[in-house]
């Protein structure tokens, strides 16, 4: 085994204080097992740079010493990419310091921020100037931007305002040879040449480490109305949203869809969360309208659209929340999903999208097939639909989150019907969780080969010697 | 000189009708001068494939042969970037042949289109079922959206819906070996990886060639506002648009300024413009707002912010149009900038974006150098504000625009003080038109050499032997 000694006196001397490197003995478990607790890795050590420059000097260090680095932000992500694995040297290089919000401007709705600015710190500083910073996720209080940026976070707000890729105007990176790619610019419009900056989005880590951004904000809504409909089929669902969207255009802040049975696992799980209506249809939207011009009467709008729907047949009940309690309580079913479906059992998630035109095949076509392939599996389904995305979950009862490897075979076998569906219907295998390593190998299944050259021609490009987030992403 | 008999005969072989190639002796002009008339060039040929595989096989055959490609679309570009220049062997690839609407849907918003299609129809395909493709510029009918796409094409509706990049849910590009990248999704959410896509978006052709894209459609707007304002500063007009922001979010669908000089410039030289109030502020702006929603009222909304604008006097007088009459008699003010301009004398014009905070600033600084290195130029602006992007003209009057020759010192001196400025305040030297050979220099000078590098590698990765469109975008 080599002698680490050295290199870690490097990292301790670039980063100036003892407590910002953690070395041999010290407490790894927060670092090298991601959040589901399904990846569990090793590290020489974990680093926690200042400043860009300080992670530009361990950068430059560890390419020195070919000490590979995985980049870690809040360590939030679903595919372990933040995790590292593999047998080779590698360090946890942790943002956490480079917290700062460097400027907000309400004059060009931007914000300067540091990568490792947790989500909801951004957030609230966009709300001090009275604007929405709109990305907004389950994990927004630990996740850090630069991941959600690596990432291309998607989260409930990407029907109005685009995932975290639409949401970024500049990108401060440092590059796998330590030079810093400084592209701040807070510009609108930039037509000079091809846009380098987004490469560095959604590669997690893999071409780059992400320092720091420059991110779009938005006026904030000031009226808002929400309502609960139920439908006989995902045909209706989608008929629903396009007439919607002819009415009432980008004021659909969220349309997301539910099975019955994802609201009855809720149901038998979470007694505190309240159904309000008989679970009598296949189908349910709760549909969000929001507006910065207060004047406009958003429930009627919703009315409107939802009476006429009922004319056509196309909702059979439907609910327009008369109070900011009762809009409340209709989005707590919505976000009870993930907990509900965790208590029945252990839950094989996915998170496809495919073109809204082919959204009733895919749903039809994965149920059949996962019923006939398991039996016993409770079929559930919930999701963005109005970005395509409808996330499906297969949950085997009687099993607990823990228990993955009883069912190794199991889960293969369900991913393999939905990637297959899911590819023949011109889809994507992640729609806004990544790839990591846990949909690396599917992911070289289902690319093209051309497609596929062009991402390790990149990835050679830019790190020849394969020292940032190895093994992550690029199939072997 | 080589004999390109064999190759020209392969060309023909493969796009299968001699009608299809002009070689020798045929009619170039169209095709090898840029339509400014600024750029003369000289090809072997013009090729006009009539499918993607074809394209890709022209490809092939130029890899093979050695000789250089320029793609053309509809040759409207403001940079020469579609002109083939230089002293290399090299064919012009025209892919007007290329103009089948794939297909459209309602359901999921998007568009697939061949990338010969011109912009206009694209527009009209869009129209038929009753949904909005926003990009829209002066070319449109006769621009192609593959040219569009390759230079990130701006744009009146920016502001509202974003750059052609934006726009693009899939690309379908032959790359420099003659691959076809097969990126045809209409996903608007997709975490799989870096997007390689991107890299051909504003790459004016020097990375392949665009040959297909899906596109973002959006619901129409069916209510509509328009009105003139005078202010006494840029601050101010920067202050009104964040209230308007504020108050009215995304239904502002244009917000566009204008200097007195500007439409004095438009008075004097086209008398048939009505212009219906004094000139007695330096800024005027025109806002238009759209809404999805008949029923909500634009006007109202429009008049309450420009009274409360009064009030807090940012704005000196507002007429808001009371009917569509009066809403086109203001866009045509905005619309006779250009020709209006051009019979003024010579125009240098410039395309410079700069972060909304910065532009108070931009636009003094550069009216006084350039007043001060030019006398006797006329310095008008116009622009879309609402994106950072007001384009200065300084006109010599005297001469015409065939007269560049006269004036080369004074182009370099006036380009540079707009660049200096430009980059000094964080901006881009090129916010719409792209790069071309007009700004290639130009590009060098201002571009960070981190970024330049990156720029480099990306196109020695792609196009090794540098045949896709030699001498654009970057420099030498």
């Amino acid at each position: 085994m080599t002698d680490h000694t050295a290199f870690l006196a490097t990292l301790a001397g670039i980063v100036g204080d003892p407590r910002h490197v953690i070395g041999p003995g010290g407490d790894f478990e927060p670092y090298v097992v991601d959040w589901r607790g399904r990846y569990h890795g090793k590290a020489l050590a974990v680093v926690k740079p200042g400043s860009t420059q300080e992670v530009s000097d361990v950068v430059k260090a560890c390419a020195a010493a070919g000490i590979a680095i995985v980049p870690q932000g809040g360590n939030t992500g679903m595919c372990g990419a933040a995790t590292p694995l593999g047998e080779r040297d590698m360090i946890v290089l942790r943002l956490d310091r480079l917290n700062k919000i460097r400027s907000v401007s309400r004059l060009g709705d931007s914000i300067a921020v540091d990568a490792g600015c947790i989500l909801a710190d951004i957030q609230k500083a966009a709300d001090e100037i009275d604007r929405l910073f709109p990305l907004s996720l389950g994990a927004e209080g630990s996740c850090q931007i630069g991941g959600n940026l690596s990432t291309n976070a998607g989260g409930t707000a990407v029907l109005r305002y685009g995932t975290t890729r639409e949401l970024a105007l500049g990108l401060e990176v440092v590059l796998p040879d330590g030079e810093i790619l400084d592209g701040m610019t807070a510009l609108r419009k930039d037509s000079t040449g091809f846009d380098t900056k987004q490469l560095f989005i959604g590669a997690e880590g893999t071409l780059g480490i992400i320092t720091g951004a420059v991110l779009k904000l938005f006026p904030k809504p000031r009226a808002r109305a929400v309502s609960f409909a139920k439908l006989n089929s995902i045909d209706a669902v989608l008929d629903l949203l396009a007439q919607a969207r002819t009415e009432l255009g980008d004021r659909i802040g969220a349309f997301e869809v539910m099975s019955r049975g994802q609201i009855e696992v809720i149901a038998e799980n979470l007694p505190l969360v309240n159904i309000p209506f008989e679970l009598d249809t296949p189908w349910y939207v709760l549909i969000e309208l929001v507006d910065t011009l207060a004047s406009v009467d958003l429930n009627a709008a919703l009315e409107a659209l939802l009476s006429n729907a009922y004319e056509r047949e196309l909702v059979t009940d439907a609910l327009v929340a008369s109070s900011e309690t009762q809009a409340a309580a209709f989005w707590k079913i919505r976000h009870s999903v993930s907990e509900g479906s965790k208590k029945a059992g252990y839950v094989i998630s996915h998170d496809s999208a495919v073109p809204l035109s082919q959204q009733a095949t895919f749903v039809t076509q994965v149920e059949k097939r996962i019923a006939a392939y398991r039996p016993d599996a409770r079929i559930v389904m919930h999701g963005h639909i109005g970005d395509g995305n409808i996330h499906i979950l297969a949950i085997i009862p009687g099993l607990e989150q823990n228990q993955k490897d009883q069912i190794q075979d199991t889960i293969r076998g369900i991913n393999t019907i939905v990637d297959e569906e899911t590819v023949a219907l011109g889809g994507s295998i992640s729609a806004e969780h990544g790839i990591g390593i846990a949909n690396r190998e599917r992911l070289a299944r289902v690319t093209k080969p051309t497609e596929l050259r062009l991402l390790r021609s990149v990835k050679q490009m830019l790190d020849p010697n394969d020292i940032m987030n190895p093994g992550k992403v690029l199939p072997a």
